[in-house]
């Protein structure tokens, strides 16, 4: 009986030849995240403790889901979080100005590679799979403990195993891959399983298509999501990551609780519409969505292959006067580059709000927070009820092409549908 | 007896040879502003009337104060503006994606011109005095009366002649002039006066300079600042006013209150000490207070100018690791045309946030809400306690040059201490 890879990373980390779903371990961690909601909280924990920080180099805290601060209280735990990043003299607390949102901005950083183990407080830490990693979301008392211990503990989790094949057709991306994975098994067709992605079909995913794919495997309940390690990857890592990685591969006779085969070139652009990521539907069903925002960004979809998408529906097309439009680069450094590339210069004579690296309204934070009887399309990972704002507004999750397609017309559309 | 500037357009509009100071008078106005959150009341109190609007070309609507939406009260006080913009089918409705910050924005869109009467429910609404027109701030009861009756009352000002000479030092302002002014003549020194800027250094200074001086003419407590017209000012114009306008110059025997003299040669770079912007100091004297934020930005000093300003001092500089430093283009096409200069590019090296335009810091709105204790030196207008957030952070108003040189440093400094 063999191992998955989220097996696989932790027996190594524990030392042990073989671990299986439902062992209790105590690993280890290589990383551990936590951000300007969630760092307070776990930081109070940790200071109940009483003991230093385990690798003042291994805690990454980012100020990115309400920074620039919003109001007086985000302001209050960003303060909270930069005085301690500075008593404990932390290496990787990231200032406003200098930072992103944390998923995009750590892999980009070199913090993360394959074979390590990440857990942050947030859901989802989860995206780093992409690079082969063991990544997850925990609870702020977890993420406080092993900022002291280093250490956490893990239930081995079961998984689901993914068998990509063909080719994603034009304009079909990641998002509506793991939208169409959702709508097929389920918001917790995965609950603490890990989803592991393999096949033929994995080698035609862009890096930015797994990282999206991983981040929304919370949203189907798992525990992890995973990518085996491919010359892309090599790619991604190469000038990021120095220090040696170990990639993990799956045991040819892994056990996995179920397997979903997807073939890539059936794929079409989908949208969940409210208020589940479940609620898979065709774009070409949902023309009669009439829609008065969109958000381009987020973990999710707020990188340079996102935001390039973007630009290439809205070059030379003007938004729809009905609806604002609202484009949020990941990080500075995507930011600066989607400003070189001239994508900044295209949205705004689109008549697109470009906004500095935030969180912002994916959680209803702020920037683009939704009115009663409102739609947003949006490519961030969450449509729950009152996610974006009002009670009675709504969130239609889609992918950067279909997102920008929409602002365009002013209902649900697909890019083919303005570019042709 | 003569009439000032600011007299004589009153007496224009009305139609008569002379007005006198403490005359009451009904005007037509030219336009009327609102914004997203003095629209809405206003809106309230002209539907009361049951009146259509007087002109859907001469009210201007932006939503700029708390927007892209920061939160549901926001969205729904924008939503409910946004469907008035629609019903009455106004002209001059900006959207987000496609506005500004107002009193940038509607110079820029070529909406006031010499000799116009704006109003708007706005305070800083008489930036609009640097074109020679008359414009100051009303009350939400007022604008949505005038919204349907195109008309409104004025009591007609006294004035304080500010008579200008020399030229500005290098790295010297016209914040620094309005600062030092207020200085000089207090917080209630202007009150219902207008503040009228004449004397040869008037040439001397920028539009951009004008816009900053005229825009904090409230913060003196005058009903209005105001400016000749003179070469600048038509180059200003060119291209975007296409209507006739007259210009006004006071008459020479115009009665003046009182008379102050500025030599601009003798200025320094000052700031302003919480809690209010009489409370100027030079900025050589001010190297001890250490700071947490710096803003640059709002209707103040969010110009392309004040822009490039802060760029001359950061280029090859990086932001004090100490310091989030924001940086907010006041309209679209300001921030447009930042990026095309390299400007944008500087800013994300020297690792500062640039925002999409909004007030949002200013009021305390959101992108850059202060924590108990800390320190902000902002380009904006008010000091006052709690403005920018906590009731116990403080903000020192400053020149963008001073702003982004107290950025690098950490503390308060001058541009030439950053750039010799």
């Amino acid at each position: 009986m063999g191992m998955t890879m989220t097996q696989k990373i932790l027996a190594m980390h524990v030392g042990r030849e073989f671990v299986e779903a439902g062992d209790l371990l105590v690993s280890q961690v290589d990383l551990i995240l936590a951000n300007d909601i969630t760092g307070p909280p776990a930081i109070n924990e940790f200071e109940k403790i009483g003991r230093p920080v385990f690798n003042k180099d291994k805690i990454a805290l980012v100020p990115d889901h309400f920074s620039p601060c919003k109001d007086i209280k985000s302001a209050t735990l960003c303060k909270q979080m930069r005085d301690f990043a500075r008593k404990h003299n932390i290496s990787n607390y990231f200032e406003v100005g200098r930072m992103g949102i944390e998923h995009a901005l750590l892999p980009d950083k070199g913090l993360v590679a394959p074979g390590e183990i990440v857990i942050g407080a947030d859901s989802h830490t989860c995206t780093y799979g992409a690079l082969n990693a063991l990544s997850t979301g925990m609870g702020q008392t977890d993420i406080g403990c092993a900022m002291a211990s280093g250490t956490t503990w893990f239930k081995v989790p079961a998984a689901i195993k993914v068998e990509l094949t063909g080719k994603l057709p034009k304009y079909v991306k990641g998002k509506d891959l793991i939208l169409t994975l959702i709508g097929m098994i389920g918001v917790d067709g995965a609950r603490y399983q890990s989803l592991e992605f393999t096949g033929p079909g994995v080698a035609e995913l862009d890096m930015s298509d797994r990282f999206t794919i991983c981040n929304m495997a919370i949203e189907a309940g798992g525990k992890n999501g995973i990518f085996p390690v491919d010359a892309k990857t090599e790619a991604f890592l190469k000038g990021r990551v120095t220090r040696p990685w170990t990639a993990v591969e799956a045991d040819p006779d892994a056990v996995y609780e179920r397997v979903v085969k997807i073939d890539l070139s059936k794929l079409v652009p989908v949208t969940s519409y409210p208020h589940l990521p479940e609620n898979t539907h065709p774009v070409s069903e949902s023309h009669h969505i009439k829609i008065d925002q969109v958000v381009v960004g987020s973990c999710t979809n707020g990188r340079l292959e996102d935001i390039a998408q973007a630009a290439e529906v809205l070059k030379d097309h003007k938004v729809n006067e009905n609806v604002r439009c609202i484009i949020i680069p990941a990080t500075q450094e995507i930011y600066q580059e989607a400003i070189r590339l001239g994508y900044v210069d295209i949205f705004i004579n689109a008549g697109a709000a470009v906004s500095t690296p935030t969180c912002g309204p994916c959680l209803g934070g702020y920037m683009g927070i939704l009115a009663a009887g409102e739609r947003c399309v949006s490519t961030t990972n969450r449509n729950f009820r009152g996610r974006m704002g009002h009670v009675d507004s709504e969130v239609y999750l889609a992918s950067p092409y279909t997102a920008a397609a929409s602002a365009v017309k002013g209902y649900i559309a697909s890019a083919e549908e303005v570019l042709g």
